[in-house]
């Protein structure tokens, strides 16, 4: 049976997941291991194929670099952690030039500098598709630990910045139409502010695969249920003119896109007022109990909270 | 300028590596980090891409992901230490099915269960190329540390098992002959003898790209030079046989081929004697002077030690 029809990449990890002997293991956004007294060591990896998630046409090698880097990085974050160290695994292919292994490397290193981590190490290899793989290390302090099961009925949903820009991005290139690119070509991620988040943080997750795909892991692994409010949804002026340039939705980018790399988290209503990020934070819903499902609130009316990106329906190469 | 004529892998990796703050960074088989007072941790990472590493035409599922497995253990066993646990990033292509998932993943957990490590996580993508990527995390007793760099004037170098018997099995498929295939459709790395050699061993590292290469790796990063003495590599019945078969030279897949995964050390002439390792150990040569280079003597004649498996210049796929 293919994949596809299997039920896609969420299913596939279910089916193979084994129980490994970590404190959290398959099902957050990074691995949590013991360490000592006060921390949990986390490892987390991400794999960036040429076609499904960069093109060389697109990106520079430097903004390809930052990329593999913060993806790694906002997975750290997510869980309220700091990075330490990465290593590389790299499958080149005949094409590939040294100039482009320059700007690549630049572009990891500066993200290494800005976060104070170091890249220690790897694989270099030969493939027919150019392929790079992070593994990130960091820490967590014990009690900074966010999970994404610890979400509660009453919480409120928040996340930070803006979504859907990834996605207005990339189709924008899709399309061949000129527009607001940053977002899809250089995401960052939110460290700086996960380390404020952290203190008040119920749950935590970071927006990888869409908003939809996102709350639905929180409320899954929190055994909960809950309300979006599509128009609290925070959309940049960017990918609202994107969307319309293209006839499209933009509360389906926000929905749908991966990789916008803000954080979606829970927190107590009390604690709200306490998050003081230096950067915009929205509260978009709220949790509620198991059986009411996810769900979203559009224009009066409700409905369930589906989608999310999945590798295998939609892909860059297609 | 392309990798290769740039001098491919080995000149590509030293260009970008830097200084990242591990205790050993890049250059050994694992990066070496500060654990607590007794052990280090390690961290190690291999990228298998189809075309390249494996054919699923010529491996069951359940061989590639014991493969995947036991090239990162044999790197954390060359350098004395022990895998804990292992993270998992795969991309799939569209014909991938869930069956080979079931069997790649029972391959995978079958050595893990074999060492007594966890599988905790990972990333599942898609590519227009199926690669996976094994990242290991492994403890070493800071006593038992081996690394590359500590072979002196006199030394041993001494290897485990035989040599060249991947390589002999990727030329019997190249070449659609039967013969032996096990050596290279199913690696066994030499993690419970390394339990042994580590208490005895001035460097070590494992056989990924062929004894010239390996032999240069402990060279370069000892200041040392080495003469090798070729009727001393140990070659089994199978290789001699299979060379035979295709007009081969045994001697040139031990010296080029990949994929062994048997130790190559180096000890204190004293020290031989001590080693009862429960498999066969060969004596193939001695650590000499830097000026001296590394040379290998085959049949009254010597020659530099020179080649090695290079990913840029070979591939299941060519």
């Amino acid at each position: 049976m293919n994949i596809k029809e299997f039920g896609g990449e969420f299913k596939l990890i279910e089916r193979v997941t084994r129980e490994g002997g970590a404190v959290v293991g398959v099902g957050d956004d990074a691995a949590v291991l013991e360490f000592d007294i006060e921390k949990y060591q986390l490892i987390t990896c991400d794999m960036l194929c040429e076609g499904d998630h960069f093109r060389r046409n697109w990106s520079t090698p430097k903004q390809i670099g930052m990329k593999c880097m913060e993806v790694n990085v906002s997975d750290i974050a997510a869980m309220g952690g700091e990075p330490t160290y990465a290593v590389v695994s790299i499958s080149l292919t005949d094409d590939v030039t040294v100039e482009f292994m320059d700007g690549l490397y630049e572009g990891m290193y500066s993200v290494a500098d800005k976060y104070g981590f170091g890249i220690i190490g790897g694989d270099t290899t030969h493939s027919k598709t150019l392929t790079i793989n992070v593994t990130m290390l960091g820490f967590v302090a014990k009690k900074n630990l966010c999970m994404r099961n610890g979400a509660e009925v009453g919480d409120l949903i928040c996340v930070t910045g803006d979504l859907g820009g990834s996605m207005a991005g990339l189709q924008l290139k899709l399309n061949g139409v000129d527009g607001f690119l940053q977002n899809h070509l250089e995401p960052k991620s939110r460290l700086m502010e996960s380390k404020k988040i952290r203190e008040y943080a119920k749950s935590m997750i970071d927006v990888s695969d869409g908003l939809a795909s996102e709350v639905n892991h929180i409320c899954k692994q929190s055994n909960v249920g809950a309300i979006i409010f599509g128009e609290k949804v925070p959309l940049s002026k960017n990918t609202i003119e994107t969307a319309k340039k293209l006839g499209e939705n933009p509360l389906e980018y926000a929905l749908n896109g991966g990789e916008d790399f803000e954080l979606i988290f829970t927190v107590d209503e009390k604690d709200f007022s306490m998050l003081n990020l230096g950067c915009d934070v929205s509260v978009i819903g709220k949790i509620v109990e198991f059986a009411e499902g996810s769900k979203i609130k559009i224009d009066g009316a409700i409905k369930p909270l589906a989608g999310g990106y999945d590798h295998f329906k939609k892909n860059l190469s297609s």
